[in-house]
């Protein structure tokens, strides 16, 4: 049986771009645009050209894209105006690109309190722009803003419009959540309504995040017949964010609901770069991607259960709901106190340290977890430091080098201009193993860690060479009260610039400073560590 | 008409315990616990005793609860043991609560492969488990593990499940999507099924996200006939986190599709605390609040859109699907400052400084609160310091001291044992108000804000028996990565030991010893403001 096709629309470069405190460049834009033209999405909303310099200048330039087809946002024509006099409309016309989405109102109180025109020169409005986009040679599409509000208080106004935009031309009249305050249950019979002035074929559907069912909305608009779905990567948007293509995507194309009976321009092949486009979308907005998103987060397909973490490793089909390399992730089975030997054991195996189940190494390293857990240590959320300690256990990680000593001081004090001043310094004094002599390094920082960071990195002799691309992204220090004395843990996120690797360290103490150190010491640890193995390898290799 | 009850289960400390980084105290756990039983949910899941050490000292000196029913997880005995030898089952049988829920294999291929034992034995110890949980003369729920997974694979068996505990007198028969795999159009027809074997007013519906649908999926259940939701605050969660009560709750109240049918034990007055809950569940996990979370984000009723913005100052309503004071959020346009205002002048109200809503001092702490906010400031979890801030503009508070100078040094060395030891030492030069002379004070500890702490409480001259008694009992720290430059927020709660009385200030800066520097000089100055209040308190008194 042929499948039916659905079709993707991203804009998360339009109404994405709408969520507070983002502010996509038009080199960014660029970028974004290749990842889902890469992904396989259909269309590609860049921006409202005219309504800001960055949009004008994407359309003036445009991405060349694959197969996505680049789409202009803009409104639909004043009422009362001709296309050609409506300086706004023409700056949308202006831009080079072979499809444009023109928003219209759908909601007749909106038409007459936002716009203050009759209902039928909305109409008219809406019909004569979709023309001249038609006219031009391009696809028209026409979303219904506040279209389910506006069924609910005027349905036969509401569908006049979605037909209007249907005759004139469209090829997609796009359903409008605006609000994001439908829920699911309402789509199946809305949706009927309209299917009968509008073929589902040429419908679309624009949802919004504000009572969590976005995702839901969307897919319950797919089943009550709609053929065209808009949404943004990683769900962003204006408030609560727009529908999450990152979640719908793999859900068309992995749950036999969908995917026996419809395609995307998202083949399996393609949806395994779906976590990467997702990250590289939180790169782009130098955020850190959420660890709970589902398909691609970082802990999507992770476990701390010790009932469940045993029960995976004998079938991990039951009881993952789809394979975690279909959307190109991973399986992760964290190091906890609730788990056992059998997620020390998953976590050895998937760092390639091979041992037995019963192995007198598994139990000195869950020992050794376990008593570092009782006096404040975390590995589910350090992974580099947890495989430093095991490997360390085994014997295959040499000292690197030693820090003998150190010394931070902050200081406050008055500046020559009698100015209110902190200054941050820091010395250390490190050995590097076979030299004979311990380098001193000096540190400024904004904070006693950040000058603590700069010293230790300034000078590491020999190994130098190793940690010159690294740098410390991101810090996080908590407090655990849990026994008689207080202690802080502290988290370092180490991020490799140029392979763009990056990896989580932890340390302990009562001391911010100690901890801040130990987890500083451990990211270097590991990267050296990781360095000397991939050296290793490509001896074998040459050997080989 | 009357309306049909809905019952809330949240399980935020016990399934929301699973989430990958969170590892609640016992102390922190009572103070969520309290925290949903002021929001009006009918049963806390605290935790699993016997499991681990936290869980088990919980349930031997449980928190007191107004009308939450603190209840405890356990799992099912074990097969071919009674339940007085099973001591996994009886660790939870002693704890101190009055409902117990149990987890138990719903479907056939876990009983065989995980279990090991046949599908009638698996019945008997669900059976035998609540029998015995009745007979304790507590409430008795049945948590049955991957139902809808079950149902698919041999649905007579699922069922069979359902009706088993049910019928041995289990109140719940909660059915869980343990894999988040379910769809929201599925739940119908399955309930539909179960709801032949057991009563919709008996049965319960626990979701996971791995969808991005748990939400809608509770609430097609609640269509579908269960009455019990259960869920956690901000949907944390293993993985993908637990459907989110915090997006169900208001939708239950606020959408007239459930709101005209149903009743929950939260109340709208009660609603109005939302926001807050929310935000003190992510204090306590020492997390950045979701900006864009439903109903409660900070952004979830803020708007960017020059469009949208001006017309909903024309008339809010028709551009939010609920308004934003009934979760207790608020409105944020962000070309206008009329948002905060109200907020601003209710916390003022709450402090009982009197204060006109036009009144000019009113809009001066509200540009001062905004532009400290920006800068990374947040007055939510720090009242103490708002109300140091709102008074000093006010004139209220004298300078009682200032500090000239600090240096903070950390030291790590070999000491004359020859371990490595590190050292903390801070020097402190303090201006009494009306003083001649500086005081020097040091202090060493055990990190650089502990002993700077110390220094600076050391010696207050005059003002040194109203600090005497002050503790500081917690330390939270968090970078933010907002701009360009990232900036250190501290948080200190401090304790006065003679009166009990808390209280929690901020500081922000780039270097963590400053921010931590000008919180503890706000606890400091606000014990002296409280103090002098009182002073002149006593005097009207006594005058009168």
């Amino acid at each position: 049986m042929s499948k039916e096709r659905l079709y993707l629309f991203d804009t998360t470069l339009r109404d994405g771009a709408q969520t507070t405190g983002i502010d996509f460049s038009v080199e960014e834009k660029r970028r974004i645009a290749a990842v889902l033209d890469d992904l396989g999405v259909d269309y590609v909303e860049g921006g409202f050209p005219g309504a800001n310099a960055t949009d004008t200048r994407l359309f003036e330039n445009p991405p060349a894209l694959e197969t996505a087809r680049l789409t202009a946002f803009g409104m639909v024509k004043r009422a009362g105006r001709s296309v050609s006099n409506d300086s706004g409309f023409q700056a949308v016309m202006a831009a080079k690109c072979p499809a444009i989405c023109l928003v219209a109102k759908a909601w007749d109180y909106h038409v007459r309190v936002a716009l203050g025109i009759s209902n039928d020169e909305n109409l008219a409005a809406i019909a004569q722009s979709v023309e001249a986009i038609v006219a031009s040679g391009r696809e028209a599409m026409i979303d219904c803003e506040h279209f389910f509000d506006g069924y609910k208080g005027n349905a036969a106004y509401a569908l006049a419009v979605a037909r209007t935009a249907y005759e004139a031309g469209a090829r997609w009249v796009v359903l409008c959540d605006t609000n994001g305050g439908t829920l699911p249950h309402e789509f199946e019979h809305i949706i009927a309504d309209v299917t009968k002035v509008v073929p589902g074929s040429h419908l679309g559907i624009h949802t919004h995040n504000d009572t969590e069912n976005a995702v839901a909305n969307s897919l319950m608009a797919v089943r009550a017949g709609v053929r065209q779905i808009q949404g943004t990567l990683n769900g962003i948007g204006e408030r609560c964010g727009n529908a999450n293509l990152t979640s719908i995507i793999p859900t068309l194309l992995l749950k036999s609901e969908f995917a026996d009976r419809f395609e995307t321009g998202v083949t399996p092949a393609r949806l395994r770069q779906l976590t990467h486009a997702s990250r590289i979308l939180d790169e782009i907005l130098n955020r850190n991607p959420d660890r709970h998103a589902p398909y691609v987060g970082e802990s999507a397909f992770a476990t701390k259960a010790g009932i469940h973490a045993s029960a995976i490793l004998k079938d991990p089909q039951t009881y993952e709901h789809v394979a975690p390399e279909s959307v190109g992730n991973r399986r992760r089975l964290l190091v906890s106190k609730q788990g056992g030997k059998s997620s020390i054991l998953a976590a050895m195996e998937k760092l390639g340290i091979p041992v037995d189940r019963d192995e007198a190494v598994l139990v000195r390293v869950l020992d050794e977890v376990k008593s570092r857990e009782a006096a404040g240590y975390s590995y589910e959320a350090a992974e580099a430091s947890f495989e430093l300690l095991a490997r360390r256990m085994l014997g295959e990680v040499p000292r690197y080098f030693s820090v003998d000593s150190f010394r931070v001081m902050v200081e406050r004090r008055h500046n020559a201009k009698g100015d209110l001043v902190t200054v941050a310094e820091a010395i250390v004094k490190v050995s590097i193993d076979g030299a004979d002599e311990p380098i001193w390094s000096v540190g400024e920082g904004n904070g006693p860690v950040n000058a603590l960071d700069r010293a230790l990195r300034k000078d590491l002799g020999r190994f130098q060479k190793h940690i010159e691309n690294v740098e410390l992204v991101d810090y996080k220090v908590r407090i655990l009260t849990g026994g008689t004395e207080a202690v802080t843990r502290v988290l370092v996120e180490s991020l490799d610039t140029v392979t763009g690797e990056r990896w989580f360290t932890v340390g302990v103490s009562p001391n911010i400073i100690d901890a801040s150190f130990e987890a500083l010491l451990d990211a270097i640890n590991y990267k050296l560590m990781k360095d000397a193995a991939r050296v290793v390898e490509q001896a074998v290799g040459r050997a080989v």
